[in-house]
């Protein structure tokens, strides 16, 4: 059994869903542990990792994510939990006003610790920043985030509809061909 | 003889002369360290120090600093170096662009390690937020930032006049009074 270490219960329903689909059972783990400042998702997840194997036990997985906007450069980025409950999507939605160049990425890293060593999946969904938010699903920014080939925004859609084609669900992808092994000749 | 451990020249020149004018000396160590993402500066120095205390061998010196907008719940705070580079200051007045309240506060927490203990020291300016940017000295938001009972920026004032009054400096003030130990009665 793998938990999923997060206080994040949006990330839980997705990855568990998602998993579950593959036949891959996860239980909750919800406390927090230090993430550091950088300018990528992976070096929080592998720094992370470095504590976290001192205090859980067996396997576990971590998730990190972020939202980066083509026209500032990538923020709010690694710290897109913090900006989103400082400033919200009206924030980014202020930065933006008056940009033509309104291109983003959704991204996703999981962290798998199984067996003493540690397996980094990534996952990475293109889009554009909405004119104004839509919709109440989801979570964080996904009402200002239309996903490429779509005209909802990710907090429009269903679940199943999300876990279809976002970051975080791509990055399960990975993890699930990951846990499979090597496919039989 | 204490290293100041940082990679902003900035920091280097306002902490080494104003501990100058007290009759101490500090040497610069250009380095980073790991900082964790957190609400507070002194979670960040205190969680750095740990790394420190196993890398850097003799007393040093640390300083985490923010600027705190009152409109914004803090942002952007403890994450000011970042959002300084991806958003500059040009952002930061985008955001508050016809917000009325331009209430703000630069804080600055110094860590000292000597003889194996950690001391703590906080310095505090409040001010507000200028309508545009104004001067070429200093570093960071200190364009845009007017400290209480002035009319010039950070950066519109020399070196000493800063100096005078800003969190920084009375962080240094703090570290200076612990230096010189307990007033003889």
């Amino acid at each position: 059994m793998i938990a999923f270490v997060t206080a994040n219960e949006g990330k839980f329903r997705e990855v568990s869903a998602k998993l579950l689909d593959a036949g891959v059972r996860i239980v909750r783990e919800d406390r927090t542990y230090p993430e550091i400042q950088t300018d990528r998702l992976e070096k929080v997840v592998r720094f992370a990792a470095t504590v976290l194997d001192d205090q859980v036990r067996g396997d576990y997985l971590i998730d990190d994510s972020g939202l980066f906007l083509d026209a500032l450069g990538g923020f709010p980025g690694v710290y897109s939990a913090y900006v989103y409950k400082r400033l919200g999507c009206a924030g980014i939605l202020t930065l933006l006003d008056g940009v033509s160049d309104r291109g983003a990425a959704f991204q996703t890293v999981l962290l798998l610790r199984r067996g003493g060593d540690h397996e980094v999946f990534h996952g990475e969904t293109r889009g554009t920043i909405a004119d104004r938010e839509r919709g109440a699903g989801g979570f964080g920014f996904d009402p200002i985030f239309v996903p490429e080939g779509a005209s909802k925004t990710f907090a429009e859609m269903s679940l199943s509809e999300k876990n279809a084609i976002s970051h975080r669900a791509r990055a399960v992808d990975a993890l699930v061909a990951h846990l499979r092994g090597p496919k039989e000749p």
